[in-house]
């Protein structure tokens, strides 16, 4: 399985249009030793022509520009739909698996709308909430055979395939003690069930070859997710926030990094500590906030997480994931 | 009053994700003499400090990145809202105002969503179809001074302005004969008028210097328009497409240029025949296709539109205009 990075920071990228925070200034000033980065958005593929994103970040036109991989005529048509033949118009993405609902989770979805076949996997109410309550989302099935919505169940899992090639990633989402994106708010969204909100997603390429545990919003780890990560070869972990007040030193009125979802990394609840026990997997933290310090390579907290096995993310990074027990990086 | 573009290709952008037509297969494999274009963006400001976007493009958060006046802390806060200081937040742009509702126009606002005060103009039709029909858009409105919503109404001139400045543009809202975007299907829409669909604007700065027509999506040109255009310095004109059935030949079901409310640049009732006996403002193509062969700079129709006296927009240029009657290219 091949794993790329398309875009690793957390929503609002790195620099944040609006933010002239350390990290935000230094960056733009070149004084930072740190890289610039795009909304996490993650690809994958199992056979090398065939890929999947998960979720679709508000940069992904940006980011597939950027991974000559995802570019129109790389991979050739790779949908099983009835799309009419089209001439020059076709993409090796066929399809992307939503995690959750906020906006740096979905928004993309609407940068595929040109009448390009596009395959959706989403829980009901995720689906709802976006497809229900969007009329944008019109501008997506504007042709029957345009986008292809699955219903997909915690704990149920299902394989990410394509018509053309008998390979496949088998996928299994996670439900996790997320809630639903902020703009959820007021009458009509009661029915939407709480363990539909947000999820992990546990990714085997078959046959053989590779096991990736992508959790890029947690609020906290229990027992069972530890064991779902050491039986992984590479794990792509929330690394949002470095402290739980982080946020509210560059403005007033935000909420906590717990209270938003994402458990901080230092500290005795934080995820260093959390999952130092950890032996199987190769440790990647993504989804990083503008206000990180990690993202300064000179920084004392990014050699601490070096320090404790970790890695931080950067756009670009690419994984090739082999049994046995091998994460290799380009 | 400067003018800033940011972006200059039509929704898409160029290259186009889903798109190897001879344009986008040759900008990738840079063998076409041709610049990469975001989608259309433009900036506009009378007083070097306060900023407003004509529009708000998906590309919106690259096209701030790539503009050092748009930076967080490069203009200080310029909103007259009741919003709490923020500490290390801020941006010089002011507000936006939209010409019509579809996503390459309005994608942008909810990039746009970070606790950070936001002026919007837009008639009453297209505020009700985002607003009031994608729940996206409460990311906008969580706090009372977030964003403020200031209703257009076509050939009445409003004044763009901030609470700390004495300057201010005037701008004039023109309607034009499109229609709404093709998500507004089906009922609970009736009541939207058409003349809110689609809009020109003109620009004055005031006091002194300089007058702009910023109209980016023309089915037919008017006599009243060519008055219009012929009172300004400079003229940013719909360049979407070259020909009538362009699109038809990368893509199979799709509309023509003027069934998409585009007039094409060539032919007897195009652009270049239609607006040639323009006498004072400087003229130049925006949003343009990624199919349009003027991107192409060694091509005979980039030649053609170059011998009527036209331009082509890239990413990044800027005009300064001043009076007596001048518009200058940096």
């Amino acid at each position: 399985m091949r794993v790329k990075v398309l875009g690793s920071a957390a929503g609002g990228g790195f620099p944040q249009w609006n933010c002239a925070c350390r990290n935000c200034k230094g960056i733009r000033e070149r004084t930072l030793n740190a890289s610039a980065r795009s909304q996490c958005q993650i690809a994958v593929s199992g056979n090398d022509a065939d890929w999947f994103l998960l979720n679709a970040s508000p940069d992904l036109r940006s980011q597939i520009e950027n991974t000559p991989e995802l570019h129109a005529g790389a991979g050739g048509r790779t949908s099983g739909t009835t799309a009419p033949p089209s001439i020059l118009r076709h993409s090796p993405i066929a399809g992307t698996v939503l995690t959750g609902g906020d906006l740096d989770q979905v928004l993309g979805l609407l940068l595929l709308r040109e009448l390009e076949p596009i395959h959706i996997y989403a829980t009901p109410g995720i689906r709802c909430l976006l497809t229900e309550h969007n009329i944008f989302f019109y501008m997506l099935s504007r042709e029957p055979w345009q986008s292809v919505w699955t219903d997909i169940v915690p704990g149920q899992s299902f394989r990410l395939a394509t018509a053309r090639s008998s390979s496949y990633l088998l996928c299994e989402p996670v439900s996790l003690s997320g809630s639903f994106p902020a703009y959820v708010h007021g009458n009509g969204t009661a029915h939407l069930s709480a363990k539909e909100a947000s999820l992990g997603l546990l990714l085997e390429s078959s046959p053989g070859g590779g096991r990736l545990a992508y959790f890029p919003t947690v609020r906290e780890v229990e027992v069972r997710l530890l064991e779902l990560f050491d039986s992984c070869d590479l794990l792509l972990f929330d690394g949002t926030f470095w402290s739980d007040n982080e946020l509210a030193r560059v403005q007033r009125g935000v909420r906590t990094a717990t209270e938003m979802g994402h458990m901080p990394i230092s500290g005795p609840d934080g995820s260093l500590n959390r999952l130092a026990k950890l032996r199987r997997p190769h440790k990647i933290f993504v989804h990083i906030n503008n206000t990180n310090p990690i993202v300064d390579k000179d920084s004392l907290e990014h050699r601490q997480v070096a320090d404790a096995g970790w890695e931080v993310a950067e756009d670009g990074w690419e994984f090739r994931l082999q049994r046995p027990n091998q994460a290799r990086c380009c």
